[in-house]
């Protein structure tokens, strides 16, 4: 028997990317009609079966929903998925995930490979290559077949669907305030690079909170750090060459990085320098001193997001109603040591 | 158009577990012929299918691989399911995950989800209610239909198949036997109830670690927490008590909490008090002092079972093939500072 040809195989035997085979299986003319037509000539040949969810959705529900993480080695998803299970279980939905390990590739090739009968609906993060694309062609077209996506954290104003995202702008805007309140002035801004939406918007919160409180922006002080093995040396050049007194961390890690680097250097937290962390999880519940964060409330979120599914699941024109969601769960402060 | 019913659903209506219901229908002989009929004429009215995986695996492969692992908030399992991937992708492989969320029904529900043609194979690690239980049917039934299942950490004898474990009994009398070596006398266990096979050969472990070095073994020295909100009492309760000099705890969270409340009391780690955690996770690297661990290897206990698992489904007659393999992974001590 002829094994199934998948997605990829037909990629790499034409040597065009997963994207421009997925596009030209569906007659996209934004691939060029050569290509389209080999594509489509070689995939027909290899009986390769683009998914056809309209159809299959008509006969049956899988009480199944798929989701999809850019990764799992990251407190905050699966926080998102406790959350999406405790729903899913209760209404009697099953759950399975898939990870697009932050690839633009893989995710494509995940939602191929979910949307094809095993799944009702998809609830997904982008992964950050996806994102720096800006190519969303996969996510559009199990929506346009009537597929439910409700998208959660990091999402993109270019797919219209039912979203679950915290405001990142106000709650970074709220962390920097409650530095300033507490009689910080020089506060720096550790962070990554700019192409994941959230990243973008916790900076302008940054920005914004200091321009109100009439402080200086001082563009020194913002720190991206791309490699988590520089982090340590970054920010104790950070710490040493500017007389900063609190930090705002987008995350954990680089968070009790800075803790344990200002410590090296005689530095003590949160006397000379306070702390606050984006993302509650273990090494700030456990770190000395702990670490006061902003919460994301993951598991709300995941509640929330599989509700939103499920109700679209199941109400009679559910997934036909375009009147999408977008959905805003509140942020908190976790006060811990860090800022005491 | 009738929905199709569940397993769940059956159990339900009929007011039996879904254990019940899932042996009726392969008509085990484990269950009464009345209940067997009853089950059975209820699954045919609502057109109920069992999977027939051995009909279906002639038919196709899906290059899928399931994963069932019992959660997700958990770096150990993480660090499993990045180690299958690697293996997975490289191989052109996809995986799929399920949560068993440590329940044995959630176990056989997901089992049964993922066998209805969705994968060719299952890598898994049994939750706390299937070892307690020791109800194994779901997954034999799974490898007698012809379907590879590969279990890993958390295994069982009473299953036939491919396994890959560490020595937890050798890994925690090296732990034991490090701290002995640095001089510790009298060496405390903080460890979870004994149902998970983990822990009993953790103990094992220790116990044999204090008896070839003839030091005393004593009960009282061996604390078991259920539930992690007692934690920190009952510990504090040990390190009052107990003129202990250090402390091999079965997971970070618990050498964590020891090093918190050690030092809430005054005791200095590591000069008063050394901790060994078992499991190398994100706590103990970042945690102040940092901890030393044994490493469980988890990328490679991943890498190992996902190569196991390919090489079935590659070779000819690989599922057939009933020499089984146990591949043990080694473990190794990661030193940190609170043991130094």
């Amino acid at each position: 028997m002829k094994k199934k040809i998948t997605l990829k195989q037909i990629a790499k035997e034409l040597d065009v990317s997963i994207s421009t085979v997925s596009k030209s299986l569906r007659n996209s003319p934004e691939i060029g009609e050569e290509t389209r037509l080999k594509v489509q000539a070689f995939a027909k040949f290899y009986h390769y079966k683009p998914n056809n969810i309209a159809l299959s959705l008509k006969n049956r529900k899988t009480k199944t929903i798929g989701i999809i993480i850019p990764e799992i080695v990251h407190h905050f998803f699966s926080t998102v998925i406790n959350g999406i299970e405790q729903i899913a279980n209760e209404n009697g939905y099953s759950v399975v995930i898939c990870l697009s390990d932050d690839s633009f590739d893989k995710e494509v090739l995940n939602m191929e490979l979910l949307a094809n009968g095993s799944i009702d609906g998809f609830i997904m993060s982008l992964s950050k290559e996806t994102q720096f694309k800006g190519d969303f062609h996969h996510i559009t077209e199990v929506i346009n077949q009537g597929m439910p996506v409700v998208m959660f954290d990091r999402v993109t104003n270019e797919v219209l669907c039912d979203k679950v995202i915290i405001d990142d702008k106000q709650a970074a805007y709220e962390a920097v305030q409650s530095l300033i309140d507490k009689g910080r002035k020089k506060i720096a801004l550790v962070t990554t690079v700019d192409y994941v939406s959230v990243g973008k918007l916790r900076t302008d919160g940054y920005v914004k909170a200091l321009l109100d409180n009439n402080l200086p922006f001082d563009e020194n002080l913002i720190i991206k750090i791309e490699d988590i093995d520089t982090c340590e040396i970054i920010i104790g050049k950070l710490l040493e060459d500017e007389a900063i007194d609190a930090v705002f961390a987008v995350n954990e890690i680089f968070a009790v990085t800075c803790i344990k680097t200002a410590n090296k250097i005689g530095l003590n937290v949160p006397k000379d320098l306070a702390v606050i962390a984006f993302t509650d999880g273990m090494i700030s519940k456990y770190s000395t001193p702990t670490i006061t964060t902003v919460s994301q409330s993951g598991v709300k979120m995941g509640n929330r997001a599989a509700k939103i599914i499920i109700d679209r699941l199941e109400s009679e024109d559910g997934s036909e109603d375009e009147n999408y969601i977008t959905e805003v769960i509140e942020t908190y402060l976790v006060e811990r040591e860090s800022t005491s």
